[in-house]
């Protein structure tokens, strides 16, 4: 069973996949199943014995290529619909181990490659209407399986957070006819106490209102709607600065730094004048400082008020002070 | 420091409250600082050796009764403003073990008091706009103090939650002249599949497009906009659904299960107009089957959208076989 029921309340759709509860959990390293199919081996989800960069649906996806029936009338207030989508698994790499910081700078710059191509062939679908390119990682944030992973959602709606951002987005253009994006990225930039690195295209920064202690905002300086808008000279920075800022992370207490990374690009088959946003990527973590992860209970869940626990400035420091001891390991590195 | 951080792309206060980091985490048994203080004991935040239900100021709390001057200056864009309101801590029972269902009723009768005094006292101070009463139970939810406690925080603002379910009761409300909730416990009632339980005054049920598996809403049968409406015989019937639901959850698994308890009630010193809500609670559990957790990923905190691994139909009828079990236990100890 897999469908979307529609809840009036919050004005959300609610995916429903009864499928799921049964997916595999930790397995063993020789039964992962994103390694690659070695001759004789245990057949993983990738028929090949090497493989770069490996995309395929995911074997239990929330949303389907070919949705089945709803198993549920629903009403007029409260309407279901077909769990219509597509649901990808993107591996970054053969190796079992590692993670976006430790991958080859050229592979970094393939996997941007093949998130464009990804982006421009499911946009091309029929029903599509918004693209999330993310990433897990960490059981801490229930990650099932370690090798080095992405994901790929589309959705047949605009999601609720987007929708949100692109809506604020599009009443602030209309009352100022700029880009809100781009006028709080100016806004960071002037201030400049929560940057964390910057390059000629990007900027990485703690946002002002971050709800979590070390959330991070990952903004092309330019106002693009897309990775696929991206000059090479951009891609090559962009690589550079997720891999970074995974190190920065990793680098703050010394162990793997659990993270969501999503990507936000411009919704899909818009119609004219539908406010397109400005390509970003957002870094949340549950970790709020050494050892202590933040939970979010009755005032998150229940009000929707998110409490952090700690001011973006000092926490920008912490990350700053944490790439400058990955840069100069890097440094020692490149000199031995 | 401790002040109000709005988000312009989200449309949201988020609370930064950096006192907060040092909080006692789960401290041992004879320095729980929500026991009564026993003569010549440990002092803990209640300074006297008996009482039935406590109420005090939250030693941590995020909102203020008179908040400091914000630490930092804010935008046209991103504004700052003091964090005015209320944090309090509602504590069951002297008695350090237990839980909601293990209480007496005539206790829990008495909590419901407390928290409809508490309601009435805090709507009467000015700059509340919302209060929000609710309990965490669980380590999985990140609660660092067993003993049973509940807590209420009192906002400057609706926060993002209530604010939504509020705006489309309202739009509901224009469309169709009728409450949205109460249309929806109509659809809930006459479907029937996932209602858990009824009394005269309060039915129980899962919602049709839940976000958690076990999520429970118990609605008030009359349209009621606060907890001080109800009769007598309505605060009895809460008190022995709430124990029962309580109950309910612990049979399923045989353990303490994890929860967020959350009492929605009408906004205060609100304008001619402006939407009431309709008295309810909801329960979200971050458990999705026995030893799964549910984690908000990617798709959740980037997209918005949650996954829900079960069918509400099927996890309606565990919940029913759950609370049968707990009233045949209860029978057969009546009977004893």
């Amino acid at each position: 069973m897999s469908e979307l029921r529609w809840n009036p309340l919050r004005q959300e759709w609610v995916i429903i996949a009864t499928h799921r509860m049964n997916r595999v959990l930790h397995p063993p390293r020789d039964y992962c199943p994103l390694c690659p199919t070695l001759p004789g081996g245990f057949e993983t989800e990738i028929p090949r014995p090497y493989f770069e960069v490996a995309v395929f649906e995911n074997r239990y996806p929330s949303l389907h290529l070919v949705p089945p029936e709803p198993d549920v009338a629903g009403t007029e207030l409260s309407p279901v619909a077909p769990a219509g989508g597509v649901c990808e698994v993107v591996v970054y790499t053969p190796e079992h181990e590692g993670s976006l910081a430790t991958l080859s700078r050229d592979r970094v710059i393939q996997l941007i490659h093949v998130w464009q191509d990804r982006y421009l062939e499911i946009s091309s679908r029929e029903g599509i209407r918004y693209i999330l390119i993310f990433e897990n990682r960490g059981p801490e944030v229930g990650v099932t399986l370690s090798h080095p992973h992405g994901q790929i959602y589309a959705f047949p709606f605009i999601p609720p957070v987007p929708a949100l951002e692109l809506a604020s987005a599009r009443a602030h253009r209309e009352k100022t006819g700029r880009c809100l994006f781009c006028d709080l990225l100016a806004e960071e930039l002037a201030d400049g106490r929560r940057i964390i690195m910057e390059s000629a295209g990007w900027v990485a920064f703690v946002p002002f209102a971050a709800r979590y202690s070390y959330e991070v905002h990952l903004y092309s300086r330019r106002c693009l709607a897309a990775l696929t808008e991206l000059h090479d000279g951009e891609v090559e920075e962009l690589a550079a600065m997720l891999q970074e800022m995974v190190a920065c992370y990793d680098g703050l207490f010394d162990a793997p730094f659990p993270y969501l990374m999503i990507l936000h690009q411009a919704p899909v088959q818009g119609g004219d004048g539908e406010e397109r946003g400005h390509l970003h990527f957002k870094f949340y973590s549950p970790v709020r400082d050494r050892n202590k992860l933040k939970f979010l209970a009755g005032c998150e869940q229940g009000a929707g008020t998110f409490i952090n626990d700690a001011a973006p400035e000092k926490k920008a420091a912490e990350l700053r002070a944490s790439l400058e001891k990955v840069r100069r390991g890097q440094d020692s590195h490149d000199n031995r």
